[in-house]
């Protein structure tokens, strides 16, 4: 049996190696999106604050514009006392500057007046007499103020390139005023199902031995998620030149191609020739040192990777989370990741593992236990009960009942 | 001042109390969409399985259909010997039953064909010569079969109601055959911004005083992240006549009502007195015990949460994350939240803290440490640069250097 094995799997090699080893140059080009629709888009290039921000010298808080040495000594005991000249409307210039012995009312987020160099707040204040107020605590240069370029100097980095733009990235680009952005287009990833047993969700009565296809619609949303576009390329029987005349069809369109492979080793070895015969360099890999997921296959096709992924979901679906899902992401210009969704917890039980094999356990995560869902690598539901992952390391041969583990969640 | 504190929160809530005490019951109504566009949306009903799945019983191997019996004592030194009596194709039903002595050959996903009870992987077999193989382990029954029913039972719950739909539940539905779910509405949520000094972010030319609107365009973000459809309100000026009549107009088309308040104290005496004449119940606390975000107003009206935020972009960011994100998710149906983005770091300085407050510190993660990022809360810069925040809660006085921290991550 090792001939098959050595045929089927020409080139094995570790999700450690793939991840650094595996890295496409494809990258999607730049287009121009307004800020309401660049939510988790990926910058193509930094951005810089075009001015200083906020743009004035504002107040922090409601009190009084002052000259700091005029309250310098004051105490509740001491007070010292100021004329008021003035008060600053919001979002207006000021109309009267402070001179020695003056302040001038001011509200938070107003335009610090001429002459002034701090706030004391309204607080440690009172109005004596009209006109008149007494201060009672000192406060010193600056205090109650934020600098006119406090928030960004001119020329500023306020978004860097390549990481997703979140919630305040787009507040902060909002407030200097730019109200489009220039991101990575979504990569186009066109995603195949083949094999004869398979036929499209929507079919309402199965003949004995199909099944509906559960992994093109797992895989669209992993896709979407990864910021992606997926493109449904179908389901193609279990035949060699239907398949390399689909994917060759795709290829011109797509910035990644992935199929879900047949499940058996015929329709397993038919994926691998369809893809190599398709374009130069062709197959990097094929098999991963993966439980589940080992029938898996990275390729390059035209500047395009495809990934060819274990037949049946379950696998097909932790594949394309670990390696599938980098691929994407960085095809699409996004060169920070976002943080991954985890989380620490103890392992209810002893778990076996082969060492030179990464294992992917599924686990329930409750009061800080993980739990262990097990079940056939065929069955969707071990999925869709578990809370999270587990990743057994190589260099492993198990874990013990009690151990720390990361859990990986789904989010 | 203990007077103008008293008009100005005239009732102070903890985050915790709010987060308890304050439950809208407002729901979205019921929706069907097609699978497709089903990835985070909230089914308003559990999805039971159909019909049994995968609806057959299936190898989950390469290899040979057969009667475990017939194998029960083979080893390597004494293997047994089995006629085949055919081959199953995929997708289609099996045209031979396996009979005592004979076997059928099997493609991993094919069905079980009459008669047999286990599947022998090829790896243990061997054709010695044309029509017959050897086998040199033996299989228990069952072994290399998933049962029709095992992925799911008709009637079991396949997606349960009130959790956000991940990427594996679409596969599940898929497989069942069910292409369209039934789920809440986005909530919409109308946001407000108000300020005499606030102007449109795509405003080129600033006049002394004026800011443009940050807060509105990242508040969108956040609504979009917790499943709600943001629609902008607009920019209404410090006047409590045009606030009220502001909001009363959007009070019907909106499922939740969102205001970044002015930053000073009569801007935000204003905002509470339009939404207080607004319809009962009305103001359920003005204040929250929490730094930054203190002048946060919680009301209900007419049933539709309305949420004052505080008039600082960074402040209402913070209160709204915390505060309004749980709202939106509730109002939309979301009882299951997706897990935080947390991660545990040692903090690099100690951090003082009021008691009764709840502290939200901004920190950068980087090896394992997290930094604190200082600066005035009017700030956006702050946000933009941390990773994430900590939370200091409500009882601590603060927080050692070197202790542990869970650190809620920016995804």
């Amino acid at each position: 049996m090792a001939e098959r094995a050595g045929r089927e799997f020409f080139t094995t090699r570790t999700v450690a190696d793939a991840l650094a080893g595996f890295r496409p140059r494809r990258r999607t080009g730049a287009k121009t999106v307004p800020l309401a629709a660049a939510l988790r888009r990926v910058p193509a290039r930094a951005v810089t604050a075009p001015h200083p921000l906020p743009g004035f010298a504002r107040s922090t808080v409601d009190g009084y514009a002052v000259r700091a040495a005029d309250t310098y000594g004051v105490s509740e005991g001491l007070p010292g006392y100021l004329t008021v000249a003035g008060a600053v409307r919001m979002g207006a210039e000021p109309d009267t500057a402070v001179t020695p012995g003056t302040a001038v009312a001011m509200p938070t987020g107003g335009v610090i007046p001429p002459g002034a160099d701090a706030v004391v707040m309204v607080e440690y204040t009172a109005e004596v007499m009209p006109g008149t107020i007494e201060v009672v605590r000192p406060v010193a240069h600056g205090e109650g103020i934020v600098r006119a370029d406090e928030d960004a100097r001119p020329g500023d980095e306020i978004v860097p390139c390549g990481r997703p733009l979140r919630p305040q990235d787009l507040g902060m680009l909002a407030a200097a005023g730019v109200t489009s952005v220039t991101v990575h287009e979504k990569p186009t990833v066109t995603i195949f199902s083949t094999g004869d047993e398979v036929v499209p969700p929507e079919t309402a009565e199965l003949k004995p031995g199909q099944v509906r296809d559960a992994t093109a619609s797992a895989l669209a949303a992993l896709v979407a998620d990864a910021g992606g576009e997926p493109i449904y390329g179908g389901i193609v029987p279990d035949d060699q030149g239907a398949l390399e005349r689909a994917l060759r069809g795709a290829l011109p369109a797509s910035d990644v191609l992935v199929i879900s492979a047949g499940s058996s080793v015929g329709a397993r070895d038919e994926t691998a020739n369809a893809v190599a015969r398709l374009s130069p360099p062709g197959i990097w890999c094929h098999g991963l040192a993966i439980k589940p997921g080992k029938p898996t296959l990275l390729a390059e096709c035209d500047d395009v990777p495809v990934i060819g992924l274990p037949g049946n979901p379950r696998s097909a679906l932790v594949v394309f989370r670990l390696i599938g899902v980098p691929i994407v992401r960085l095809v699409g210009g996004c060169v920070v990741p976002p943080p991954e969704l985890s989380t620490r917890a103890r392992l209810s039980r002893d778990l076996a593992s082969a060492t030179g094999r990464l294992d992917i356990v599924q686990v329930t995560v409750a009061a800080g236990v993980a739990t262990p869902v097990f079940g056939l690598s065929a069955l969707l539901s071990v999925l869709t009960e578990a809370d999270g992952y587990i990743v057994i390391p190589e260099e492993a041969t198990g874990l013990d009942a009690g151990s720390e583990v990361n859990v990986i969640l789904y989010g």
